[in-house]
């Protein structure tokens, strides 16, 4: 083939698959509804979808308040939802479905919306400190000239749903990096936001800024666009959610055999050992759970690592163990991107979440089914640690 | 429903598929080859796959030297390789492909592989430091003497595929945590390199250790077990690959639409950007591709987070921009896992990946596929910072 | 002797000077200024000082603004200012005052100050994450009513000099944790804002929160008290201030002894070795300045190696080589603590920086002052790559 | 003046002193010890010294063991030592001194010297990643013949004291950083492990490379020098050194006036805060003590920051609390630089660790006295958290 075909019209696909030698199963899937998803579309990949549960979850519902964005509370409810799980992980689904039962047994989830925003990380480079210092002055001031300004333009690449809600600025050097904050509603919102804060830049900052910047960078890694950061491992990305269990001593016998105290001290050391690790999560396999809701879901996987950030705590209290997981990153989504698409449609519709209005339901439906999976993953690393474990699984196999 | 059915024979597929009333498309794939994936199986995910390139790239190849098991090169080769990517992310295959044209006309990619280590990360907790510290000196020496006593079990549970290559021990408190470090050839090799660690601990060290520990934890996080962490970071986790290119100011400018200048002065700024947001990783955008290589060819997605690390750099040589990435934690395989279902399967084929013998070329291919991203996203964002290209876009656009 | 005497009156002070047999050297400093400085007084400790300069510096001059406290700039001036050093660290002066030679060849220093705030990170450990979500809305909510309670209390343990300017919370499972940030003019402040802090936690958080936390912790390392941590590396703590230079090929070459590039391409490998060996800072040797300059001045020692956070940054413009470092943690006082007593006093006078009104005069001079040494210990480092230099100063040594 | 003096002569002191207008205080003391301490000597800075313990210690003896440089276990013994503390932080000798009497009557402390390396971190940029790849495969493979090479120089700015034990490489795109690891006896070793590594990376390696580099660079950051890494936390630097005590029940009763469930709770909120600040240290204030023993001692104040890397833990056990330190990377000396001048000898001969033979009791007492400081400090925070302490302090002073 002398040129490689990129459109996605039926001659081009069929044109690629021939020259790959494909057919049978990879292109017997009908490719026409993707055909927007992607260039050069050529086949499909298929992942297996389990569905666990019930998840027995007392969730909240949320809204944005006006103009400051910030989520707050308009009332809870409680509901049983099962899980869609795509991932080839034997085990992964057996054990959420115990985590989930364990819970179910001690009075269910309680999840927490805390924040929501989306941010584009650029980087103007000025002349020098001075003016990186006078531009990121100028830019805290700012915020409510820009919000009226983006609403009165009429360019069509901007989104009037992208609702900016915050600038955060920081100098190094001739560089004076800002923090686009904005919120996209139900939508992860990557790509309108990123077009708002480009219009930004070159259309009001660049004309506008006190000293013309050098440079206007559209993003420049003072956030955390698809890499971990501590920026927003505490300041967030996303949703940020949090979801709490308390196990009773019971639940924690019957259904996940192990103890209170082995889950305590597993903690304890699972703890120091993020320490000694530099790891920034403290958690045992919360990317496990996302990445399996991420691919049924049509969220975008390459957001499984920062949206995988995850910060765990557990103590014992009267009850029995309280645990909690604070996700302060999940990038997910209900309406646009791949969530539109036939199949992950159909798995958010499994979860009541398809569609406008739902996000803050996903999201808390995501911690829930990662705390539940942690739960029980815990236990099996607690189990494994009793001598009379290991004598019942591994000494009849030759251990002597 | 009054329990969830958790077997995946026909009877317990449909009555899940009922009890949640799904039908046509997610229920339409065959299940069978996916029956022993993942427990509770009910239905599909689909995710549509674009091929971009040829990406042309000088491989390695490589074998591991016996006892130590190092990575050793046995040869290097030039190929012509087509890359399938599964994901929903409007541009990302367009990006890839522009990348690679970038590459192709400046001599192509070049790769590496560094080192190759599958790690369990498990803490005997001691009942003092001094138990602790004793316990960490009798394990550095007692490498040959565990590695001659796994292969004389014959405990079925055992794995004589992954091979123990290293102990590296660190004590906190009464904590002795160990890392042990395996190999497992073309298998990522997560649950055999478990099954043996556990035996290890139990079988072996909590029976001869010269002060019994109080507890052993089968993993505690000292490692980086799905969770980025600075050890793998640096030490290296799966495969650790290296890839490189040099463009030419030519194709920088005809094909990147960008100048070396513009781009140097990005990659100076990002990395700035990166320290200031405590972001483990200096680079754009790594995870989107390596999340599409491994949605398409059936590699672990809970690791999408972790094979994302990436520590590129950039500079100016005579012949145009030299531009790298290290990637110290790709966990790949070729064999195993999902990698041995129906659609998996295919796209490996299509990489010249399938099976035993291949997971250094795979690990390659990844890393010269994220460069081409990379360099195509850094091009897209050093352009779209001059003001001639906002004019062009916007000003028709409504901007004035 | 039965019991250590643990007051500081002559008769205690003797008597463990004879308890320890000492005599001569160490005792024979008059202690009695001291004599409130710390409990057990008992000798002295004798640190050598140098005094390097002029550095000429472009300072601002700052106030805080009411009642945000936020710092403002209200003119500049220029000033010649010698630099005391108190250490034992051979080199180190003679670089620092090489390094200022430099800069004042290419028209000095120039310094600013960017935040000014000191932090006490208490924590609130609620009965549930809902419970610690509803206190932190409370607590972001309350800060003007906050400030107006500490303003009508007439408990003479609190500081009406320190002055509360925001209060930030993280909720992670039942722990509220609270950043209370602070100002406290020209004192470093640690005991004032520790003092109200608890007040505030104990007399108002305790007895009015809308649910009564189970457990007030005073400080619990939400912050960076005396240790390097990615929230105040980012967010600041004491001063943050910023020392820019931008040197001229001249005098890089004359007073130096190497070249701009070659300074860029140190910078170049050493922000990635930084990023390598995960530390957080880029730069060399700012502590070996700061330490110096603390121990001459009587600042706390203890805070060395958090105000030795630091982010440097480097590139070519036309001028020269325009470098800067941020430094975004000076923790430093001109009145109260070590800065009264009769050496340090003297050393501050030397500065201009003795008592009220200098704080901000002295975080920039500490600034410049690191900035000089890693301009000069760079240039070394660069300077011993070449062949050349080597070759001067090892071949007649020996080397063949 | 004209030009500033820059010798250590009368003259030039004199000199110096009367264009600062110094006299009285500052200058009075005598100089001439310190006249080779560093350049420009002008006066003097004192800092007062308390003197606090006993510390009941049980601390080990050590051994290099040849060729390796590991660290062994010779005998241990128990010792009573009085502590010299430099400083003027209030309640700091008084906090130490009770954590002291807290352990002393709960058994002793019990320390550990885990390892002793200091390193340097040097980078060799190649022409591309496969040069940088061979370079490190050499390098790793000479140590030996780099040994012999040393041992055989007669270049007499190489140190035969220092020992090269270890080469560790890091290859990223072109560069191949190189940690040289050396031990340097009782001396921290900066000066004599820099001039030999950059003898070995001249002399040697730019020499005797299967292919040159383009550049030697002495220190490139992949370490620690002064600023904390992960690196160097984790594979330490200096000597690591752990510190034990287990508290009795009665103790924390008697003496600190708290309970242990009171000092787990803030032990795990604490830790919690560490993580979600990205603090890298888990511990409250070792910095405080480290700093006081150093400026005490002449130890190079420019290492507290490094020296107080810390990673504390605690947990219950039957006899009551135990708790521990890790330090990793403790940089301190008995002979050489600062600790040969007056004041800085005598107080280390009140440790009885002055001169050779030294340094890992010095190391020892240092982490003791860390750990004393440390359980004190909690303390003082889990009983501030009593609203019986609070109602003490307070009630009569204004709150109502």
């Amino acid at each position: 083939m002398r040129k490689w075909p990129r459109k996605n019209d039926p001659e081009s696909i069929k044109a690629r698959q021939e020259a790959l030698g494909l057919d049978g199963t990879v292109t017997g899937i009908d490719l026409e509804p993707f055909a927007r998803a992607q260039e050069m579309l050529t086949g499909a990949a298929v992942i297996p979808v389990s569905v666990v549960g019930p998840l027995e979850i007392e969730l909240g519902e949320y809204e944005l308040r006006e103009p400051d964005g910030a989520v707050v509370a308009a009332g809870r409810g409680r509901d049983s939802i099962f899980v869609p799980l795509a991932h080839t992980e034997g085990g992964l689904s057996a054990s959420m479905h115990r985590g989930a039962r364990a819970v179910a047994e001690s009075g269910g989830f309680r999840t927490y919306v805390l924040a929501d925003r989306i941010t584009r990380a650029s980087c103007f480079v000025c002349g020098s400190a001075v003016e990186a210092i006078e531009l990121a002055a100028w830019l805290e001031d700012e915020l409510s000239a820009m919000q009226d300004w983006i609403a009165s333009q009429d360019d069509p690449s901007l989104s009037q749903f992208a609702r900016l809600r915050g600038v955060k600025t920081h100098v190094v050097g001739p560089m004076c990096h800002v923090l686009w904050r904005w919120t996209t509603g139900d939508a992860v919102g990557a790509n309108m936001m990123t077009r708002n804060s480009y219009v930004l830049n070159m259309g009001y900052v660049m004309e506008r800024a006190p000293v013309k910047p050098e440079r206007s960078i559209l993003e420049a890694n003072m956030g955390g666009d698809k890499k971990p950061s501590f920026e927003y491992f505490q300041s967030g990305h996303g949703k940020t959610v949090l979801a709490e269990a308390t196990l009773t001593d019971e639940a924690v016998r019957r259904v996940l055999r192990t103890g209170v105290d082995d889950l305590l001290e597993l903690a304890w050391a699972g703890t120091h050992g993020a320490v000694a690790s530099g790891m920034q999560s403290v958690a045992f396999t919360p990317a496990s759970a996302i990445a399996a809701l991420f691919a049924a879901t049509g969220q975008d996987l390459g957001m499984v690592g920062t949206s995988s950030m995850c910060h765990g705590a557990a103590r014992r209290v009267d009850e029995g163990l309280q645990v909690s997981l604070r996700l302060p990153g999940l990038e997910v989504a209900t309406i646009g991107g791949g969530t539109t698409l036939p199949y992950a449609r159909r798995w958010l519709e499994v979860l009541g979440c398809a569609g406008a209005g739902k996000v803050y339901r996903f999201a808390q439906i995501v911690a829930a089914a990662t705390l539940a999976l942690e739960i029980s993953a815990s236990a099996a690393m607690a189990t494994a640690g009793s001598a009379e474990f290991f004598r019942a699984h591994h000494e009849r196999g030759g251990l002597r």
